[in-house]
C-alpha cells in the first residue's frame, strides 16, 4: 500500500493519499481545494488512477478539492451518509467498506464534531480520526449541529475499542505531530482521560473559541463538495 | 521500530524521532531548538530513553535542540565527522553504525549543502537525507562551504544507488510533502533529473536567495550544539 499523509499550512489540515501499488486504484482523503494542484501532479508522477475523494465530513475551515479533482480525474465524490454534501456520488454507511485495489477501508461513524462524521479505518492497522479525535485533543462541537456527548461517546465507545497499535492519522494538527496511536491517545489525550462524559461537555461547552474564518463560505461550498459558484 | 516525523512550522523543519519499541532506547534528529518542550514531553509520555541527539549538520536556519535536551536527559550530542560543532560528544564517519536498542542507523556522507553533511539509513529501509535531497528538491549550496557539484555527486552518486522503494524523509519540506522514495526523485527530482553536473552547477549558482533569516545567531549557537550564550 502507499500511504502519504500531505499538510495543508494555512489550515493545518492533513490530506491522505492512500493507493494500492500494484493496481494503481487511489483514494485522496480529505482534500484541500487550495492543494489541488500539488494533489494532482503527485497521483500523476506516481501514475495513479483517482477513483474516490472521500470526506470525513463536511469541513468548517476549509473548502474541499473534490470537485475540482472530480473534473480533473472523473472520480467520485463520497461521503457519510445523511451528509448535507448534496454533490456526493456515493454515500457510506457505518461499517461499510470501500475496496481500492487490494485495500480495504472501512467506514467508522464517529459523529459529535458534526452531526455526520466518519472516521476511516485503513486495512485495520490505521485509522484517519478525521477532527473527531486530534494527537492529544478532539475537534470542537459548538456548531454544525456538533453535540460534546456524541463526541464523547464516538472516541471512548468506538474509537478506544480499537488495537492499542492501532496508528492515529488526525485531520488537522497544529503542533507538528503527524501520527499518534490509539494506545497513546488512551493514556494521554487529556480531553477524555481521567473525564467524565458530563464534565466533558461543561469543557467543550466553555471553550468559546472564535468561528472560524472561513465558516461562512467553507460550508456551503463543502455542501457541493467544493464547487465554488461565483 | 518507533517512527514519529515531527514538523516546526516557523522553519518547516522536520525532526524525526526512532525508538526500538522494546528497549525503549531513542535517538532524535534534528531537533529545533523552539520545539524541546513538545519533544521532550513526547519522549517521556512514550518511557523513551533519550540516548542521542543526532545531527545530519551544522544548520542556519534554526538551533538545535541538541544541548536543551543534553540537560535535560543526559543524552549524547552526536555530529558528523570532520563537523564544525566542538560541542559534540560523538563523531560519525562514513559508513559508521548507530546502534539504538535493535534499530541501526547508518551513516552516509553526502557533502555538498554544507561541507560536512550526512544522511541517515534506518534499518536499511528509509533515508533521511537532511538538507542534501528534499522531495522534488535539494539545500541551497552557497553558504557554509557548500558547493553544488559536490551535492550534485553526493546525491546522483550516493543517495541514487540506494533502493528504489527506500523511504526518503527530508529535513525541510515547504509544500507539504512528508515522505517520498528514492525511485520516485529518480523520476520526478527536477534539480537532478536530465540534469548535467555542470548544468546544475550554474543552476544552482544562480539562485540568488535571501541570506537565511536566522543564520548569523544559528550558525555560531548550532556549533555549540545549541547552546545560547547570553
Amino acid at each position: 500500500m502507499l500511504f502519504r499523509q500531505l499538510f495543508d499550512s494555512q489550515t493545518s489540515t492533513y490530506t491522505y493519499l492512500i493507493a494500492d501499488e500494484h493496481t494503481k486504484e487511489a483514494v485522496l482523503v480529505d482534500s484541500v481545494l487550495e492543494q489541488v494542484e500539488r494533489d494532482y501532479k503527485l497521483i500523476e508522477e506516481l501514475s495513479l488512477t483517482l477513483c474516490y475523494c472521500l470526506e470525513t465530513h463536511v469541513h468548517a475551515d476549509h473548502i474541499t478539492g473534490t470537485d475540482k479533482l472530480r473534473q480533473l480525474t472523473g472520480c467520485l465524490g463520497v461521503v457519510p451518509e445523511h451528509s448535507a454534501a448534496t454533490c456526493a456520488d456515493m454515500r457510506l454507511v457505518n461499517g461499510e467498506k470501500l475496496q481500492v485495489g487490494e485495500v480495504i477501508i472501512e467506514a467508522i461513524a464517529t459523529p459529535g464534531h458534526t452531526s455526520c462524521h466518519m472516521a476511516y479505518l485503513v486495512n485495520g492497522d490505521r485509522v484517519l480520526t478525521g477532527d473527531a479525535l486530534f494527537i492529544r485533543g478532539c475537534g470542537r462541537t459548538d456548531f454544525q449541529n456538533g453535540d460534546a456527548g456524541t463526541l464523547y461517546d464516538s472516541v471512548t465507545k468506538r474509537l478506544f475499542t480499537l488495537p492499542n497499535n492501532t496508528l492515529v492519522y488526525p485531520g488537522h494538527d497544529y503542533r507538528g505531530h503527524t501520527v499518534s496511536t490509539i494506545g497513546e491517545e488512551k493514556q494521554w489525550n487529556r480531553r477524555f482521560v481521567g473525564r467524565e462524559r458530563q464534565d466533558f461537555i461543561e469543557f467543550m461547552n466553555h471553550l468559546d473559541l472564535p468561528q472560524p474564518k472561513k465558516i461562512m463560505e467553507a460550508v456551503p461550498a463543502n455542501e457541493l463538495c467544493g464547487r465554488v459558484t461565483a
